[in-house]
């Protein structure tokens, strides 16, 4: 992970068994297929994986889990979820322990930050656990956006070796990217973009990688959209992405069923029931025992035919 | 707790030594004020306590310090602050352990919640645990508001012994003290105001007590309210909200030092400074470390003074 | 209007034809009904009065039509509302023309404005028209709250004559309130609460009036409940907020019909629906000509029933 | 218009006299430069104009000036920016009237709206006043986004004839894009991205043109980065678009001075001073007057020079 961090690196889903267990078979099995498709990297235990709803037993499992499955072919990534810098650091160590190559930490939350606070919080997870550190910038859980300016320091001074970037400001990771380059800091800071539709614009821009949701269901998809990209044909890799955009639907299958359920978790069961369809999983419940209702399994079954996934 | 919960029930502030440790000698003289001032409950492991920042063991030393220093007079209520149903579960157990009497419990938060998950949400909790629980609206942290329809239903079946509101929507309130009377579900649902500063208009209107963060500085003044207003001593009632009013300037002194600061950080600071010069605790620094500046403890100063605290 | 303006104020609905035109006819009727009710003070153009979906000539008409049937007897309030400084002026001049006493403006919005910005906002104002002018803190139209420095520094000033509140802050409020007393302003500057389910409180607390919006239907409910508290019969008032509040659901009975139907236009529907059962006006359609659906008028009218209205 | 609108849409700055007024000769200079450039059409009266701080006759001056100045050499759009579809209907027949070819107009906003009452807004527009209507997603300034659901519906029916975005949501404008096609709708309804500092992917993802509020400062560039996409030369117009992200710096040229500023003032300030610095407007102040200080001119200088631009 010294060098640097590039390609399609899945944020994996959590499977669970129907007693709501982590179901480590199926989460090996999880692996085994993106590691199959050419990801570079595993991101576990972020939004993706479920984190905030997993106990800290539960996402010491995953995490073993998913570190002896890669059983280091490519790096992993744990998400260290918490509220505040203790509690991260909780996270933190057990991560180590468990076979984390790099964490991946947001903001803290719960209450407002200063910016100064914000880079407090990243020199002390970096001082108290010797990983690369990835910052994770995610507004809709974290109450705020990343400032630039403080993830430019970070990067200047190593304490961040890059960024999971979740919050849909493709404006401004673009100009992060010119700052990066303007300061020789592009071989030493990943960016990571985890804007999943608009992938070959992020890449056309100088982002080094993505973590796409959508790459539990279609990694291969992602390293083809990548591997087009690196090889400089673009309208192939639109083309890939508008496949992916297309496929994307089945976020929303199980939107307002029953109304008013929330888009999260809407998505999360579409990720799942699309994963268990395809045979990769046991079961696509999600942490909090939501299933899609059976119409919109009929449309993910759809959506999977119309993207060529069996 | 099987009885009513009414009355100043303060959130205590969780103090810290020098070194960033919970300072239980302090912890145990500031229960012992709240207590001779006449609090009727002690709120553990709030916002005001810092919650967020504690690390496991940490929450489970403040619960157990406060439980010793309360002795059985008064109830003690322990927040149980995470983001989703199975961590809560986990704290609420321990919290359960370490001699807490009722509890204290968000909606979900990190991810948006369906009102029927934040249902599911707490009577999972009840079952789970023996102790009367109470619901905590605050959305600012929680990303949302309780609806008013699943609090009357959680009230019903005797889900929720009561409602701490810190969602300052006073409106909303009074229309629920309203559609708890009408259902005669008053004397087994107790709801406490959080707005510290209209404590006389939300007793007025039929509120049973409050829990005011203020009232770690000056608790005797929210008890000599409180007894005003059952008295039905409404001038009175008023006058002393308004010194309180006046005394709450305090949660400013720090803002924007430095600039930027986070109100909640200073607010905090505020608290713990005034209870530093009033002799309750040793060390007036937030839990992130931070301490009011120079000018500001002055302002805190001359603002105890100009209550008529020492 | 140079004394002080207290009681109540109510922000007149204005009605249309089922042709879409300001109903005329109907608003005397309306004026006249709410004066005979006792309010002290009328409030047009203001949110109530769908001010925003009305052209420039039908806010002609409205506020002439109100400033006629007021014939003097009391003051009359002229909501210019509009998103900057230049367009409000052109609506101030309008309004002074037209026979308005009083203006009634919101700090700019439609991009974010500097709290120096929006002084400078009301100063420009002040000095074109020799009108004494009102702020109107509305936050969830206007993006954010009027900061109390703000407000003082145009009361001390005498740039403003009042404030009518309607950002559900109340604690806030009281601050304000402490603040003014404390600069003898109380006299010269006064503070009318948009909050109508806590009116009771907020008379407690100091404010000197109410504008409300449920007014409209029961001007004569909101004038009992200010006479019982400047009376100091403070249970009475608050049985009588009690039962304005058990009223007030009429702004839910058209929520969700058809489903996602804004929360303001169901308000306004219910209101006008009432006005209309009430035989005061002659047509309950909104500016934008929605009706309630049957049931939900069904509900209004047990609603009226409730409350004693016929 | 009837034929597609594509390319390079300046969003054009309204120029002021030291006095306030609006500054006709500047403006022209601005428009000839814009088409020297080789822009497709000019947008007048939007959020880069101003719209919001122009009272209704300076709107009329500006449009008229706009339509005598582009003599028909390209299409004219025509913001209708307010609150309500009854005041956009006054703007509307206003616009047709002074020479617009082509109308933007937003959602209704000031109170919240339901999708219903959005599409029967752009309906009823688009009867009252004969000339192609844009919708304009601007989530910042009207509270909302408008849904992908409602613009497929109004481009199906011919409603609208394309969609000005500046929601920033790049992902959703990507699924919307892929939809249009799958559609057949991509000849008749044109999507310009208000994105300016990620205008080469959003051209790669299929998008038809873009209004750039830093196209006011240089055209030009924006040109050559269309032109690059249409030819396929992907590698020079990520360059292009990389030049253009470092010159954007000019919008946070005056951020915080004075302290609070709001970033679109600065931002406005930022454009009108690089137009001052380089000869084409007479005089730099935003419609509120701010001028960026001494040091933010600086700012501005060097950037420019960093462009190459003089």
């Amino acid at each position: 992970m010294r060098s640097q961090l590039t390609g399609v690196v899945p944020p994996l889903c959590t499977p669970f068994t129907p007693r709501g267990e982590v179901d480590t078979a199926s989460l090996t099995s999880l692996v085994n297929r993106t590691l199959d498709a050419g990801a570079s990297a595993l991101f576990a235990l972020g939004t993706s994986g479920e984190a905030a709803f997993l106990t800290d037993p539960q996402r010491r499992t995953v995490l073993e889990t998913v570190a002896e499955a890669a059983a280091g072919r490519v790096p992993v990534l744990a998400g260290v979820i918490d509220m505040t810098t203790p509690r991260v650091l909780a996270h933190a160590r057990t991560a180590a322990a468990a076979g984390a190559t790099a964490l991946v930490a947001t903001a803290p939350y719960y209450t407002g930050t200063h910016p100064a606070e914000t880079a407090d919080h990243y020199r002390r997870i970096r001082a108290a656990v010797d990983l690369p550190l990835i910052a994770y910038d995610i507004p809709p859980a974290v109450h705020g956006k990343l400032p630039a300016a403080t993830l430019l320091a970070l990067a200047e001074d190593r304490t961040l070796a890059g960024l999971k970037d979740s919050s849909g400001d493709l404006g401004s990771l673009r100009r992060l990217l010119v700052a990066l380059r303007e300061r020789g800091l592009e071989d030493v800071f990943s960016v990571l973009t985890g804007s999943e539709l608009t992938v070959d614009g992020a890449l056309l821009g100088g982002a080094q990688g993505v973590v796409p949701g959508l790459g539990n269901v279609d990694p291969a998809g992602y390293v083809r959209l990548y591997e087009h990209a690196r090889a400089g044909r673009w309208p192939a890799a639109a083309a890939e992405q508008d496949r992916l955009a297309a496929l994307f639907a089945l976020v929303d299958a199980g939107a307002g069923t029953p109304p008013g359920m929330s888009g999260s978790a809407s998505a999360l069961a579409g990720f799942k029931t699309a994963l268990h369809l395809l045979g990769v999983i046991g079961h696509p419940a999600t942490a909090a025992g939501y299933l899609l209702p059976e119409p919109a399994v009929r449309t993910v079954r759809a959506l999977l035919a119309g993207a060529g996934l069996r």
